[in-house]
């Protein structure tokens, strides 16, 4: 069955698309009740943000929009050093969309949610005029373990540790849409407890930040500039997997510049790097982890390349790759 | 200038737009630091929703999708006695549009959010292909002044109050969409003044709703059986301006399904009525607040027409106006 306007119009169709797909999987008391806003208790501070997401295709290897929906703003809340406990989610649906995708998706939802800890209480839904598409919105509220981690917090002399192999998610949709077989699938995971796990272990983390739309190259720069450093990198030392460098190779990509949706930096003091370092590895999402490089005085982002150069890494001009996430 | 595809990518033109335009007009704080997610005190317990806007055209008589997208989530926090103190910005922006449309609308909605006293604190952005269409989603936590309000809290013996005109939003923008001229405008407004004057004159509210998409029909539908109980309302106390009056009559519309995005409804205990009508009456948005009903015991809504029948009043069947909100 196609969703069509009337599924959008808060009438009938409409409840009937809440208590048949939403409900169902969501099935939570909070949103049961179906108030305006859910009412909910929250302790010490909190996280508050926001992602909406629009990737095409909607299912591609190693997740769908849903599951990119529920990790993306899990792990905005993660990285502010906070437990992710509360979403809503918000989906624009265009008409002409199969009613089993949306159950999908929606299924997928909620077992990432699952897994992550999280609870969906609150959602909407609106139809628009198109082709099958979906865009879904993702709000979430974490409260806060560790307050003081900021991406303008990074200091000389600290260490950057990445949780894991570039590129794997721009690579997975890259592929897909090119219709390229290959085995690349999307990183897309929740890295809470990879935060837990660092918190767990006393580390004093800095800043974390999970590597994006723009890539790793985009974080560090923002890193840099706003905590008023410069970042040195080394080439040697950033995992990507075979499989990923091939592809970069034929297409002339640089991993660099690639989006990720399940991994993250985190910057610590220097003498906290390996016990960090094993603490991410010790983390189902961080088992690749590696310390790819160093905070020094001054502005920039530098990369020690294998010949032992040294590159200016700049911010992502341009392009990237459309609806990546 | 033209949005495009570079605009949503994460690199050097998102940052631009982040800080020539939405920076620029939701200026604060938290906002400012560009964190992953905000970090926010609230005290109690929480209200938190979500809605998306898909309205079009993104411009009408009485407000533009900004406007919308900051009351309407204001709307529904104030709904559950909750003084709305923070929102969420996300904006999915179709190629095409112009850069100025995208501004204005941002301005509109920063005086919106300082005329009901809420910040934007976190915000996305995203490209996508088409043809300069905006949607936006706003998320929005308030502080619960009140507890228990709810739309299963009706109860026999209720009074209803209806805070202003039927009809208008919807009628301003169906007339755009025909091209009709006329002085209808959108009723779109923040209702929490409202409420805040309900609460303060010591009501006490079973249950407060907003009248938007589906209609009163639809609301009171809603509320009758969430409460398990019955809803006469009375046709001759119904406010309907009369230049909506006659749009409908040429168009065969009926305002008990069309949308506002100004008005509420509040269910108080009978005895309370006269007072909580002053209440509504003395707000900046309530001036033609009427009492349309009573709440019985039983099920369904009825209407008591002007020559004393009763007739059923259901839910909205079908497509309704789309894209509406």
């Amino acid at each position: 069955m196609k969703i069509d306007m009337s599924y959008g119009s808060g009438g009938k169709q409409t409840g009937d698309l809440i208590n048949q797909v939403f409900l169902k999987h969501f099935n939570n008391k909070t949103l049961n009740r179906l108030e305006d806003a859910a009412v909910l208790s929250v302790e010490g501070k909190i996280a508050y943000t926001t992602d909406s997401f629009v990737v095409t295709p909607l299912f591609f290897r190693g997740g769908n929009i849903g599951k990119l929906a529920v990790c993306g703003t899990v792990n905005d809340l993660s990285m502010m050093g906070a437990v992710p406990k509360y979403l809503t989610a918000g989906f624009i649906i265009e008409e002409g969309t199969e009613l089993e995708t949306i159950e999908e998706i929606a299924r997928t939802m909620a077992l990432t949610a699952k897994e992550a800890g999280v609870r969906i209480v609150a959602g909407d839904t609106k139809v628009v005029d198109g082709n099958g598409g979906v865009f879904i919105n993702t709000s979430g509220i974490g409260e806060v373990m560790k307050g003081g981690i900021s991406i303008s917090h990074c200091k000389p002399g600290d260490a950057i540790i990445l949780s894991g192999n570039l590129g794997e998610h721009h690579a997975a949709i890259l592929s897909h849409r090119m219709g390229i077989e290959n085995q690349i699938a999307s990183d897309c995971a929740p890295l809470n407890s990879i935060v837990q796990n660092l918190l767990d272990s006393q580390i004093r983390v800095h800043c974390m930040r999970d590597v994006t739309r723009g890539g790793l190259a985009t974080v560090l720069n923002e890193a840099a500039e706003q905590s008023a450093c410069s970042v040195e990198i080394w080439e040697e030392a950033l995992p990507v997997s075979p499989e990923v460098k091939g592809f970069c190779g034929i297409l002339g990509l640089d991993p660099l510049y690639m989006a990720n949706e399940g991994k993250m930096i985190a910057v610590v003091p220097g003498n906290q790097a390996e016990k960090a370092l094993k603490a991410v590895q010790n983390s189902k999402y961080g088992t690749n982890a590696r310390i790819i490089g160093t905070v020094l005085e001054g502005n920039g982002v530098r990369m020690k390349t294998r010949l032992n150069g040294l590159r200016t890494i700049d911010l992502l001009y341009g392009e990237g790759l459309p609806r990546i996430c």
